[in-house]
């Protein structure tokens, strides 16, 4: 059984450049992140691998996945735990036969339709957002709001990521909307101390008492 | 056995924004061109996908093989022929075993070394450049020029493709230093009319003599 966890930490070096990705990923765990996406939208390939070689090693001395956000060679390269798939992204249904049955995939639903076809596509997991507005993501879209996630939890028979704006002032509210978890960018990578911010969440989580009944 | 072809082209949007990815490819095959490269360094996967089917199908009516600049993801999502793996670019043993024995697989070397560790670690051809002064890589470096190619050529066991300032002014030069083939990109995507670019230099190639040995 795939764990899908409930802190997706996503690594930037765009909105902040003080701390790498391996850093971030470093940080995210020491703060109890449950899962870490590495998320690079340019650069070459080889340095890409690299980087996503060393969070690979930081995360397994923890058994927290990694996913890898589009790049399915980058992902095969280093035999990440998974990957995150954009609509404009690598394809699901190709992305499950190649990676196979044992790695985590999921996929990107700014609708009921496309968290659907992610899921018959072969996707673990369903990311829905943005939920408030952000500045994290520029085509990020009109903010959903918790009412549409509590409907958007309710019609998917997956794991639902919530994503887009949250953090530790709404991160309860959001999961008590009946999101299996939230993924964070600013939240944790542009805080002043990303650790202790991702514990902060990792708490906050806790306290909300959704985590308790699969845990 | 794998055939390297003797003429690849490169289709360029970048320096050129005439024609798309797959209008070059079509008028490259049109005139002969016995091996097309799609090179794209950035945009989303997702139309990466769509050009390099598209690419493939134009290709495959007339036998070409498609061969894919770096992204062996867009590469095994298409079921292209080959892939051509820069020293930035994804690691060539690992594509190598990712794609099987079937693919081709062609490295970029500068140097000797690195041919020889290309091959080692699976290439079916190397890249060598640039031959002379070039406009379209900004990182290509300084031009080799014909006599450190004649030294390569004989040096490499394997086909040697030329790249770099090569076009109907010295193809056929570079043809008689040794070189298996010739890459280019502008001297065909430039050029006022690509496919008849396309055609003189196959004529080049073939009245050089070279190519009738393992035709």
């Amino acid at each position: 059984m795939k764990k899908i966890g409930a802190l997706h930490v996503l690594t930037d070096t765009v909105l902040q450049s003080r701390h790498t990705h391996a850093e971030l990923a470093r940080m995210a765990v020491a703060g109890g992140a449950d899962a870490v996406q590495y998320r690079q939208k340019s650069g070459d390939t080889r340095g890409m691998i690299e980087t996503a070689r060393a969070m690979c090693d930081i995360c397994a001395e923890s058994g927290v996945p990694l996913i890898v956000n589009d790049r399915v060679d980058v992902a095969l390269a280093v035999e990440a735990d998974g990957v995150h798939l954009g609509q404009d992204d690598f394809p699901v249904a190709l992305a499950r036969n190649i990676l196979g049955a044992g790695r985590i995939i999921g996929v990107s639903a700014g609708n009921l339709d496309e968290a659907r076809q992610g899921i018959v596509d072969g996707a673990d997991y369903v990311g829905f957002g943005p939920i408030f507005p952000t500045g994290s993501k520029s085509d990020a879209g009109e903010a959903q709001g918790l009412e549409v996630l509590a409907d958007f939890a309710r019609a998917v028979r997956a794991p639902v990521i919530a994503i887009g704006g949250i953090g530790a002032h709404n991160a309860a509210g959001v999961m008590r909307s009946g999101a299996h978890g939230i993924a964070v960018i600013s939240a944790v990578c542009c805080q002043a101390d990303p650790e202790a911010a991702t514990r902060n969440l990792v708490k906050l989580i806790g306290a909300s008492g959704i985590r308790d009944q699969d845990d």
